[in-house]
């Protein structure tokens, strides 16, 4: 009875869900500019609609009856992620809600237009607010969960990801990479030398660079009757797993960034698409947090998408659709190119979990106070030089300022990316193991094999388990970094 | 304070009806072929919300002490609005309405089914199940509202309009075009004779359309920031004030349905954008009925498209999007082309009325019962002999099986399109005594004051007033069919 209270719940969460899901992707593609207000004001009512039915204090009855009914396993399992769920929302008072997204919203904006000036004076008295909301935060997260504070933050983003598991492994990656980042682009220069970079110029109609997406979508497993590409200013995957929106942003003088992008938000329609259709209105359906979805969408973009291999299947069909012909180690050139650089949504496999790490780092002193906003451009300029042997100071753009995540609250959320690419590397391995063959699969646009693998031991399994668990159920070993490591020594070592 | 209740409702009903809207319009135009089940499931539960919400027991208490609280004539005006959107919504019981549905749904997808194969016998007993509920749904909207059941019928779709005043209007103009339909197609053929029509035949490029649809849209003053034009299989006008969804749909070989239709949903998006901001929350602030709403679109549609003023400014229009050049009369031969036919929705606004005014006839002898199902073929017949010397007998698809309207349960709907035409007929009439140069005035291509008329008298005026009283307020004269046989008389007369 219990259950079926919770069941109904979810159904009727699940509507709000979907409403905001498309409404957000219709905001960035059908949208017209002048529906913005109103747009901003009907989700705002439609998520306080849904936060007030997701914390409604009868829950709490419901979850402690059926936590002692017997319950056949799937259910009992999807009553612990309604417990989860549940704990996540309403541990923190709606009263400091409302404040905190109040103090949010005005960072965030003010971060938007102070950014492009490097005005930080400007933002650091409220980016210091949200950083007092989010210590709060934390604490009160910890209260409820039992766990230390900057893990009560993760667990809202990868249930199970903890410090004391990821920042051993987080230091070991640091210290290959701070001497492995040189190597690699000594071997690019020496080989860059023998064989100057082909310039990708000319001209590639935005109409073509589509249907060569949608071709390549179609191919790596995308359900075109589920789900649809279309265009907006920053790609994304959203929608609903019936009908996954995915977007791009098209360049006319060159592909190869449309079509990876393409392939990294295809990788989280496909988890998306293959979730578990009869647990869909259930948290227990949903994908397994952010580390799991992001190794899905790297493990296509960089794990396939960046396999020579694949390139062997690749290039005759880009020459089908832009007419125009590569060899593959002119094209490898490009999608391997390694560079040190500031940013870190333009940064390269090489480099990305360099940016990853100093966040990680910087974020938890934030959080546990050992570390003040204003000393902020310090702490990122002396880690900046360390990793990568760049500076920051002068241009708080580049650094500090650069990422919406900070002055939107989202602490905990940055280990995510590169504990997907980590991730990424497992299932790879543990691919390869089981199917010795899977690069000459992949090399005649074979997808079938790597599919049913990642169905299997991935999709199908939506939130069973928490990050950890299901890392080592599905690459039979847990959480590492020696296979992300020697990926990289194949892909970019001499 | 109870008035703030009411706002606050509103504020959330918005908000389910801005998703609804939205969510619709996706669907028609954007969703993946695959996402229909989620949609039609999340769309119910949101629905079944914003009917929770509306129908709360709460608000007769709220309603019961705004009525006599002192209040600014706009509240006053809002509370007077949301009374009668509560009552028509609670005079009906859950249970009712939910067996009803469910009647309806089996009827619409059985129609969906039968109507191609004309299968009276099969599609019968469905709708006899539907219009058994309709007799019940109308004594019940007649006991809450105190109207007769037909009157309570059209209540839901226009404020105010009656059997006891429409019946004698529809019976003069039923008598009037009787006559003067032969009259028309002799006249009509006569002058096809002189000059015989100029075939539309040729390749017109869906996108070129496309532009040629836009630039007609924003000269007649749709605000392109406040809405969008796309396609769909049914032509509608759906989305949100601040944000009008309309489509259209292309053919290649002829380019007048497309943009006669796009003029038509520009119509009705005209009366959605420039409604009382300040109201937009209350059912205050919404478009006063069906047949107020078809009035202005069939005014952009018939009394502006279809003027030969219009024709002069418009076909250098054409001819710059189309590359085709067309003589005012040569075009005019085709937009005002009068004949006789079977079906309501391709019938031209000389003999559409007969179609709409057959449905009111036969509806109230379906609802006050003298009228069974089973003999709907013969009284359809009859009537389509009469109007228009037509027969349905052995095709009922093209007899009572055309319309979606009674399958889906709506009845008292019909008399909204004729009596669109027949008010936009007055407005027109009022505004050329107000502007004696207004032709002068469309064939350049100004619009600004025809609209400024329309803001004022009509679009500004959102729901504060009953159909009647605002058909009077703001042409100066009641309800009448005089201006739309005049209108007639002088397009299409001898
Ligand atoms: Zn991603
Ligand atoms: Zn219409």
């Amino acid at each position: 009875m219990s259950f079926q209270k919770l069941d109904e719940l979810g159904r009727s969460l699940g509507a709000l869900e979907h409403a905001l899901a498309i409404l957000a992707a219709d905001e960035a593609t059908q949208m017209a500019v002048g529906g913005g207000e109103a747009r901003a004001e009907a989700m705002s009512a439609l998520a306080g609609m849904h936060h007030r039915q997701t914390t409604a204090p009868e829950i709490a009855d419901w979850l402690d009856a059926a936590e002692n009914e017997t319950l056949e396993p799937d259910h009992a399992a999807a009553v612990r992620e309604f417990r989860r769920e549940y704990t996540n929302r309403t541990c923190l008072p709606t009263e400091f809600v409302e404040r905190q997204m109040r103090t949010r919203m005005r960072c965030e904006q003010l971060w938007r237009d102070l950014r492009p000036k490097g005005d930080w004076t400007g933002f650091l008295p409220a980016l210091e607010g949200v950083i007092e909301f989010a210590r709060e935060e934390a604490a009160l997260r910890a209260d409820a969960t039992g766990l230390p504070p900057y893990d009560a933050m993760m667990e809202q983003f990868d249930p199970g990801n903890r410090v004391a598991e990821i920042a051993p492994l987080f230091a070991e990656l640091k210290s290959f990479l701070v001497d492995f980042v040189p190597n690699a682009l000594e071997t690019q220069q020496n080989r860059l030398k023998k064989t100057p970079l082909r310039p990708l110029s000319g001209a590639y109609p935005v109409e073509k660079q589509r249907e060569l997406g949608l071709a390549m979508m179609a191919a790596v497993g995308f359900d075109v009757t589920r789900g649809s590409l279309s265009v907006s200013h920053h790609p994304f995957c959203g929608g609903v797993p019936t009908d996954v929106r995915i977007t791009t942003r098209y360049r006319s003088n060159e592909f190869l960034s449309a079509l990876m992008g393409t392939l990294h938000e295809t990788g989280h329609a496909l988890y998306e698409q293959n979730l578990p259709t009869e647990w869909a209105h259930w948290p227990l359906g949903k994908a397994r947090g952010m580390a799991m979805h992001e190794s899905q969408s790297l493990f296509v973009e960089k794990q396939i998408g960046r396999n020579p291999a694949f390139w062997e299947w690749a290039l005759p069909v880009v020459e089908k659709h832009l007419g125009e012909r590569w060899e593959r180690d002119e094209i490898l050139a490009h999608v391997h190119y390694v560079e040190r650089g500031l940013i870190r949504v333009d940064a390269d496999e090489v480099t990305y979990p360099l940016h990853v790490i100093l966040r990680f780092e910087i974020e938890q002193e934030l959080i546990d106070g050992s570390l003040a906003a204003k000393d902020l451009p310090e702490a990122w300029d002396a880690r900046m030089r360390d990793f990568l042997g760049l500076s920051t100071m002068d241009t708080p753009q580049d650094g500090p300022m650069q990422d919406v995540h900070w002055p939107s609250g989202a602490f905990g959320y940055f280990p995510s990316y590169t504990l997907g690419a980590v991730i990424a590397a497992q299932q790879w391995a543990a691919i390869e193991r089981e199917m010795p063959d899977v690069n000459q699969q992949i090399a005649r646009g074979d997808f079938e094999a790597v599919n049913a693998w990642r169905r299997k031991h991935v999709w199908s399994q939506a939130s069973l388990w928490t990050t950890p668990e299901l890392v080592e159920r599905s690459t039979g070993e847990p959480l590492n970094v020696a296979r992300f490591r020697r990926h990289l020594e194949k892909r970019y070592g001499a």
